[in-house]
């Protein structure tokens, strides 16, 4: 189906129609306004955010998305201030969107904290947009993937999404992601809580970070990190996922960092599992909303509102079984339609 | 609620209470037609099962769940037989249920292959039941969580799931265990594709297996698990994953695996996990299968069906955003209701 025989939710008003030219015309205010829209809990804004994204999405899928998570303290900010001049002295635009409220990029405009990405912040082939604040991960993500969007119709090179890795935001990230950056501290192999479960499987590339503090304990970590690596089933066939020593703070690394992400860029598109796993993130996409989307409509059935503490309850103490109370439940939305 | 106020499915029949009374009397002809009643694919044998069950409730739950994986040709089903007959001997009961129909037991069924666990299967503390053959692995999961109820009815005192981690398998088997054990073999460690992606993360115990055959390698495995488990966050805070070695042929390492099993359980009782992790499972399963009903009355919607294969390709190919997509297809179901 052609993109233009898709009906579109609403019709462009003249006031849409000028963010739409503004932010294909890559100007920031537009764009900043698109995403308040975006990020805005109102119904007509979001449907008219739904108007602006569907006239947008021709011109979008151009950027490279890289995911960066790490805990705080890993020193975030600093590389991503860092990668961002880098990539702006290679003549290229970047946008640095955050998932968590206590992301580096919110925490340190809520606590004011005007040194965080400073130099960054005031280039103008820059854009930082903190995390929306309010709302569920499910909701943040969703808004965070479409300000994406918006970002890339602006012509952004360079997708950087931050995380801090807090409940399950790193595969909210790596879901909206090529590229997922694991960054780690040279003492992470000795810290048994250093690593959350799970992440490992999901990066694509390690970072171990801070390396100028301490290069016997960043080389240790390195290979420990190599080695838990290498037990792993990598997430591709063509890529296995290499572990880079950096120090961002003295601007080292920063350089191979981005040489590794296009090669893995050009790995991943000659063996076409770079468009293969976007199409595969847009349809589990459109599948999580539509199960959110069927679950609120299956609570809010007052029979199943009315009963589901209780049934809850009993396959917990094992009063039924799940089957059962699934059965019970899902019967009320049968007999309503 | 008490188990009492919870209305059945269906009444009891003559024959329907003739099964029950069997399964609790330990009698294995009526533990076995029970589980065909299970595996059914007849709705009205569904129906059946689903009082059956019911009735056999309150004496579930007593048994030691432990979940079994592995690779074709790790020695599962020597494993397994070595365990069973060692906890024969000790004076428990033993129930062996497959999840995959190409596990060791199904597989050595279909082959005609009489030899795997001959022993155990003529021993009358055990009782081996294959996967059932047809379904999806969510109704196979299901159904062989079933069994695994009815199978506590009986007695067993352990219930022993085995899958060779077919697609996500494995998971299907952490979430129905108390603890899920990986078995691996002694040159795990220097083969890439040797661990499956996320299934170090579900493993309460890793044993490498076939210790007999290189002392040298199944040490250098023991070390290098060790370290990716050290990697990654431990499942409770409370136990960090051991990895035995053992030789299932020469039954040596069988009484410390099952030791260690026995700590495991004292000490996720002592801390409340056990019962917080059953808790937590059945609510879980109880979900998915709301959801998967959910999405099955979904997908049957004359609009959805007619709508969906042209608007996941629109999602794909980015002709359209998984939101507005997933907003138009939802709102057939609430225009319906």
């Amino acid at each position: 189906m052609a993109p233009d025989d898709m009906p579109r939710t609403q019709p462009l008003d003249a006031v849409d129609q000028s963010l739409v030219d503004g932010v294909l015309a890559r100007q920031l205010r537009p764009l900043a306004k698109t995403i308040t829209l975006i990020e805005s809990q109102r119904e007509d804004h979001q449907a008219r955010a739904r108007s602006v994204l569907e006239a947008l999405l021709p011109h979008t899928g151009g950027a490279m998305r890289v995911g960066i998570s790490g805990v705080p303290g890993v020193g975030k900010s600093t590389f991503i201030e860092a990668l961002g001049l880098y990539l702006i002295e290679q003549g290229l635009r970047v946008a640095v969107l955050a998932v968590d409220p206590s992301s580096s990029i919110t925490g340190g405009s809520i606590l004011g904290d005007k040194t965080r990405m400073e130099r960054l912040s005031q280039n103008t082939a820059a854009f930082i947009r903190p995390s929306p604040s309010a709302g569920s991960l499910g909701g943040v993500a969703e808004k965070t993937r479409e300000t994406m969007l918006a970002c890339e119709a602006a012509g952004f090179d360079v997708i950087i999404i931050e995380t801090v890795g807090v409940g399950q935001s790193e595969t909210a990230v790596a879901n909206m992601s090529d590229m997922f950056c694991l960054l780690q501290l040279p003492n992470a192999g000795d810290d048994l809580q250093g690593i959350k479960k799970g992440i490992m499987e999901l990066a694509d590339l390690v970072v171990v970070n801070k390396a100028d503090i301490d290069l016997a304990a960043t080389t240790r970590a390195q290979a420990q990190l190599k080695t838990a690596l290498h037990m792993l089933r990598p997430v591709s066939p063509n890529w296995s996922p290499p572990v880079l020593t950096l120090s961002a703070l003295r601007m080292e690394g920063v350089a191979e960092f981005w040489q590794t992400v296009c090669e893995y860029r050009d790995t991943m598109k000659r063996t076409g599992e770079f468009e293969t796993k976007r199409r595969r993130q847009a349809r589990a996409w459109m599948w999580e909303l539509i199960d959110a989307g069927l679950r609120a409509h299956f609570r809010s059935h007052p029979r199943v509102r009315a009963d589901l503490p209780a049934l809850t309850e009993a396959v917990e103490e094992g009063g039924t079984t799940p089957s059962a109370a699934a059965q019970r439940l899902l019967r009320y939305l049968k007999d309503a339609v």
